[in-house]
């Protein structure tokens, strides 16, 4: 099967990527999962169609998703698998490590930093904050937990772009400040609250109920 | 604003529910979060071109999914909020409590049982379980840790239809089919790996690397 091609960021400049539509993105992430479950099943090659089955997103609009970032598969014969991982991990840019700041060590931000998925896929916790004196100080194998007064100093070295919040509710936008006046610019929020964050900084909200409304709706139907 | 009108799942019988296409099940649950986000922000109505803007759903699309179910909104006027918010939580079947099973009670599984979202959508943990003599017998507010071998026995009491699965990967297959064996019908599968379940047991995974890998794009592209 040829290579599929790629548009490049270096050649698109950063209007390119800033241009394909929200909804696009989160599709391709779909997409990218469903490649990796097939691959750890030991497929080789899937059909559009087997994608739309699985991630319940149509054929047409796969290939529209996909059209914006060069040709992929082959008619007839479907997508590569192993090259499809590879080119939707470019665009996502996950195709390199990224350093995270985690603010709250409780026991999902512990959760969290053992969390074997994040590593695998190159996000990389660099360090820890939390506000009670009996966690700051706690060092694991990998990183340390600070004084949260002291984010913006250490950030200030460590460089991280990216945050997750792992805090009560009230504690959540009190966190989401401190890690922009950090520089960070993407953070990930899992307090069950709605934050605001200022322009420039991406939030996303982890609401760990929805999967479980979707579920709820399967046991009325069935 | 006239009190929005729902088909009824007695009238309308199983057929009705499970006839209603994947996709939107999950979108619908998109709506219900955006809703639920503005009535926080204190707004009452809505129309569908901001919950579009909002969900990165077009109106269009919203208007059909909703239309599955009875007649919404009022036009020119948009959505009552609260109302919207009342009959997607009875078409979600989230109006009802609903017990939970939690197989693991490492730092995920306390997380997600000390996670105030699931009690506030009505979904309670009633019974935990583990394979560790450490963790077995260690009781919270709520429920206690099981041993794994006793979950059949203590769900042919409880009959709980839900289970989250918070376990090392390795072992979440295990996990799903001793779920599966005692009668549960829907699961949370929170493991980062793929896990197979029988006929008539409904199993989402929940990774939580993909809403990462969405900033990682917007990190990329700004």
């Amino acid at each position: 099967m040829p290579t599929p091609s790629l548009n490049s960021p270096e050649t698109s400049g950063n209007d390119f990527w800033s241009k394909v539509p929200q909804p696009t993105i989160e599709r391709l992430s779909a997409y990218l999962q469903c490649v990796r479950t097939l691959r750890e099943e030991g497929e080789k090659a899937a059909s559009s169609a087997e994608i739309a089955r699985r991630t319940g997103i149509n054929a047409a609009q796969l290939r529209k998703d996909l059209s914006y970032f060069g040709e992929f598969g082959t008619p007839g014969l479907g997508y590569e698998l192993e090259a499809l991982e590879t080119q939707l991990a470019r665009i996502m840019g996950i195709d390199q490590e990224r350093d995270v700041l985690l603010v709250g060590f409780g026991n999902l931000g512990r959760a969290l930093s053992s969390y074997t998925g994040f590593g695998r896929r190159g996000f990389k916790i660099v360090a820890a904050f939390d506000v009670d004196p009996e966690k700051i100080g706690h060092k694991t194998a990998h990183f340390e937990v600070f004084d949260l007064d002291k984010l913006p100093e250490i950030n200030a070295k460590l460089g991280a772009q990216v945050g997750i919040v792992a805090v009560p509710a009230p504690n959540a936008q009190g966190a989401i400040e401190a890690l922009a006046n950090a520089q960070v610019r993407a953070i990930l929020n899992f307090a069950p609250v709605a934050v605001k964050a200022s322009d420039g900084i991406a939030v996303r909200n982890v609401d760990l109920t929805s999967q479980m409304e979707i579920l709820s709706y399967y046991l009325r139907s069935h």
